[in-house]
């Protein structure tokens, strides 16, 4: 299978079950807790080698015990760690993730300005960069590190692939003629697009006029699913599964499994059922890491699409 | 300085302050993050320590990084932690503390039930117990491991002191009993004496009632301040301090502080204002942990008492 490489965040998960957040003053029990290696770049990462790519993956980690405990894992799940930047005086970032009741969940967020990309850490990771089949981008990351990124791709030839709201013009016109694929969620499509869509046709012109820009496939949330256009066709996908537990993470296998399913020559409509498919396994337990299986997704894929 | 032996709760701290909570599918960030040693037992030791104490710790982590890693901050604080057991299977307690907006915590607690002491965990650090000049229970332990505490303190003549609400009657009639001090916040005074004070006045007869059966002093919070009452007289003392950040803690900096100063031969008067600045002192700051200073407290006492 081909090489991904993954841009992005990598950092530690914590997850917490509770019945109920407590009011102001109060305390609750937890019902579950959760401690693991997290971060949208890393969840990216686990979700495409899963699905039976290669996978590396470039970010930034503190030299904290934390980081080496997430550096650990990320190697036990089989990803390249090479790439992975460990940079002194300030602590992994740490995503909490408080889930209840059932399907609601709440994010705080502590993401060190120093644990972000900046150009020179994708610049040395650029020989990683310059081999992959496919280099997936994370635009909440600086735009210099995302240009430098996208432009190493490029390079490569690599199906490159680019995930959330541009920082600004300037990094919205280079994703739009680097990038193969770009995606956005609901809160993240304005920035991507450069208007707000209203509606599901709405989203069907956005989609539509991304593609006149360069991408060869645009992938748009909307609040009642994803759309997933190409020249000459788009796809509405509603959300799939039942009775959600926790929405992290959702968006992260949706494009993992997205960029794995072109890279295995699927069309982009069999792509974006994938991505759908992805996206309700992940909903469907607490916390955002993933737990894929390329036959199973196919299976559900195929599923959903009759 | 004499010995001080803690029974009770040694955990992870993680304290995280946010401006607000988020809403429901909401995100917010992290303004500062604090994992450190915690739980209620380790925050008393570790205010006894730094009021000029011999501390001794009786309770129980797991075997994981985190139980290894609060034990060395327990040590690197100079508190004795070869009473504390080291159980598998369970993790370490972790209690979560989210502060924000100023003022305001909401306490998440994930403390496995294995993670409690069993009266063979109290009766393993017997000899500690009986070599102490005061012994600090706390009765949100089992009441097994309370009863083997409690006898242990009283068989060795030391300074017993309980802290907290009696499990049940049986409990609650030993406690009164075997202890010198009793404390209970305004959560737990009903259970310690029997019927529920509604005001000041009420707490104060509440309190002149624990000492007709045993105790020497007793501590009772109520909505306004503490009621501290000895054979013969008693103190209301005011929440000091101006512009709480959190409350964690104070009830344990308070209890600490309240011991040491009897053990120092302060007063009972003298030692329940000792214990109202330390609490004060707690609050001004995010987090359970203390960073107290005998000649500061004593200072700020002196003070208050004015």
């Amino acid at each position: 299978m081909s090489g991904v490489v993954v841009v992005g965040q990598v950092g530690r998960d914590l997850v917490l079950t509770v019945e109920e957040l407590p009011g102001a003053g109060g305390s609750a029990d937890v019902l579950a807790r959760q401690e693991l290696l997290g971060g949208k770049g890393a969840n990216q990462a686990v979700a495409c080698r899963q699905l039976g790519a290669e996978v590396g993956l470039v970010g930034v980690v503190g030299t904290d015990s934390a980081g080496t405990e997430v550096l650990a894992q990320a190697a036990g799940d089989g990803i390249d760690v090479g790439a992975v930047v460990r940079r002194p005086g300030a602590p992994t970032a740490l995503l909490v993730d408080l889930v209840g009741p059932r399907g609601v969940r709440r994010l705080l967020e502590d993401v060190d300005a120093r644990m972000l990309l900046g150009a020179e850490d994708v610049r040395a990771g650029r020989g990683l960069l310059r081999s992959a089949d496919a280099v997936l981008v994370q635009l909440q990351q600086p735009g210099p590190a995302v240009a430098e990124a996208l432009a190493a791709a490029s390079a490569g030839g690599a199906l490159t692939v680019a995930d959330g709201a541009p920082a600004d013009g300037a990094v919205r016109r280079q994703v739009l003629s680097a990038a193969d694929v770009v995606r956005a969620d609901t809160a993240e499509a304005e920035a991507l697009v450069g208007w707000a869509p209203q509606d599901v046709p709405g989203t069907v012109r956005a989609a539509e006029s991304l593609l006149e820009q360069g991408p060869r496939v645009a992938a748009l949330g909307t609040g009642e699913g994803d759309v997933v256009a190409w020249p000459g066709g788009h796809v509405v996908l509603p959300h799939l599964g039942e009775d959600p537990v926790d929405p992290t993470g959702a968006g992260d296998a949706f494009v993992a499994a997205l960029t794995v399913a072109l890279l295995r020559g699927e069309s982009p409509e069999s792509a974006a059922w994938w991505a759908a498919a992805a996206a309700a396994e992940v909903v469907g337990t607490a916390g955002g890491r993933p737990d894929l299986d390329l036959d199973r997704l196919r299976e559900s894929a195929a599923r959903a699409r009759r």
